[in-house]
């Protein structure tokens, strides 16, 4: 895991800078997909009784037991994977607009498995780090659309506490800042800022938000929250927010079966009355989320779709603003 | 803990069907803080270095320590705790229109001591239960403010989720419920419902909300997303939210010292762009919520006040829909 978290480190100090960072990712992701390959099983654990059922995998090693991977998605194989990962980013360069199923199917699988293979490594071997595998999410995320988007301009967060601080700005605010910085420990960004932030050039005021979430809970609420706070700072329509989850899953040891965790109510409940997020996004989208019921409310669309929308927003937008 | 574990559950029983739970709430206190007085060491910890500083003691029992226990409101001596207990529920049943800096005082001890009470004895004791102080901090404060509003209609929370139920049924929706019910262990509950709702009558449309968090952390955001949803489904002034927190605290073993964990510009930020609550009340004020520039933004007052807020807004709101 030492080579693995430096790894991690050397991409994420330079995604904090805003530097090019596709190679320390791909790094990243490969070591964590060779050491599963390598070092821990990897079998069916038991399936989702949805209709149709969906099964399940999980890795393990010793006593420790991986998050369940959907094996149906899960590009076990090292060298079928290093291969579709090249594909997926050559056919980003050339740029997702005439992507077809095969392509959808292609990027899905790729990014799932990416993501997947570094998170299960953190639940076998680094249990603490709870929030890593995310952290991971949204650098490997930033540096394919990157790959896709040379030139637009990529900023990590929009920082939504300093639209009180610019017009409330008091003595105490900058210890108040520290304080909040240092004791909270991480949380308070999660509560403040949003994750990554794309627009067709620097000077273009419209940008796509996108939240990066693998397994949500009571998170859920926040990318609906910024939408809504985005929305009253800078007026609707300036952002827009495509919500990209992974892994809504749990295991159940009692059963030896997975349960997918799905609130349809609350998704709907967002939507209508906190604020509209342009759409849903998932490599394994839930059953209970891909309904008509859903779709009638949320574009619910997999990742591969996700590629296709964030270029055709900011198409329109950069025409529009310029 | 199993008598304990038993009561909890006879006041939670009550509580669930609305049935007047006073004497199992009380009865539940006061077996935690008895407990804590035999068996466990209570002792100073260490200090949150603000101005002025403040000191925290933790309650110890082997190699188990509790969360810090700010000792200059925390009635230690069981005597005094049951007398101070009994005064404040003769006062809130006279009602505290006329309440001054004692009351406020005697309130906010009270209450802090009981909420404590409970919240170290499972910190000691059972550690697993991480929800298990949160709901009985609702409990107690519905069983308290029951005291003070006999003729008032309580109810544990407005079902936010059946906002979008009513007006989009579908056949799946049964099963979805099911779904979010049985997979989000509670999780999705704090999300799409409210917690503790008083209205003057059960007729009244005008109702105040009164989310109780210990420890807030970053489910800050719930109690503003929840004015905001009832705001949109409602229309403004409908509901009202007084925001109730204790224990914003966090040990830090290295130094030996306690932070207090603020996030001010959050706080601000959800106020201001996100839905105004009525007010932020705490037993313990964090120090820099206290200051010139958030009561600016949101009222910051005491749980003392809470008690006489309460009584003001129903009051208006009982003239003013009648």
């Amino acid at each position: 895991m030492d080579q693995l978290k430096a790894t991690l480190k050397a991409a994420a100090a330079r995604y904090n800078k805003l530097l090019p960072h596709h190679d320390q990712a791909r790094d990243l992701v490969f070591l964590a997909h060779a050491k599963l390959a390598k070092e821990a099983s990897y079998a069916h654990y038991g399936d989702f009784s949805g209709r149709p059922s969906v099964a399940y995998h999980v890795f393990g090693s010793g006593t420790s037991v991986s998050r369940p991977v959907r094996s149906s998605i899960y590009l076990a194989d090292p060298a079928l994977f290093s291969k579709n990962y090249a594909t997926l980013c050559s056919k980003l360069k050339s740029g997702p607009k005439d992507w077809g199923d095969a392509e959808i199917t292609l990027a899905n699988s790729v990014v799932y498995t990416a993501v997947m293979a570094v998170a299960c490594c953190f639940d076998l071997w680094q249990r603490g780090s709870r929030k890593t595998p995310g952290t991971v999410f949204e650098i490997l995320m930033a540096s394919l659309l990157q790959q896709m988007l040379p030139k637009a301009s990529f900023s990590k967060h929009i920082p939504l506490a300093a639209l009180v601080d610019a017009d409330d700005a008091s003595p105490g605010d900058r210890e108040s800042e520290e304080m909040s910085e240092a004791a909270a420990d991480g949380d308070d960004r999660g509560s403040v800022s949003t994750d990554l932030v794309i627009r067709a050039t620097p000077a273009s005021a419209l940008g796509v938000v996108i939240p990066l979430k693998i397994t949500t809970r009571e998170r859920i609420v926040q990318p609906f929250a910024h939408q809504r706070i985005l929305d009253s700072a800078f007026g609707a329509g300036v952002f827009q927010s495509l919500l990209v989850c992974i892994s809504e899953t749990q295991l159940d040891e009692n059963t030896r079966s997975v349960k997918q965790v799905c609130v349809p109510g609350t998704v709907k409940l967002f939507q209508k009355y906190l604020a509209p997020v342009a759409g849903l996004y998932y490599c394994d989208i839930p059953q209970r989320y891909d309904a008509a019921d859903m779709q009638r409310v949320i574009p619910v669309k997999s990742v591969g779709h996700l590629f296709c929308d964030v270029l055709g927003l900011l198409d329109i937008q950069s025409a529009s603003s310029s």
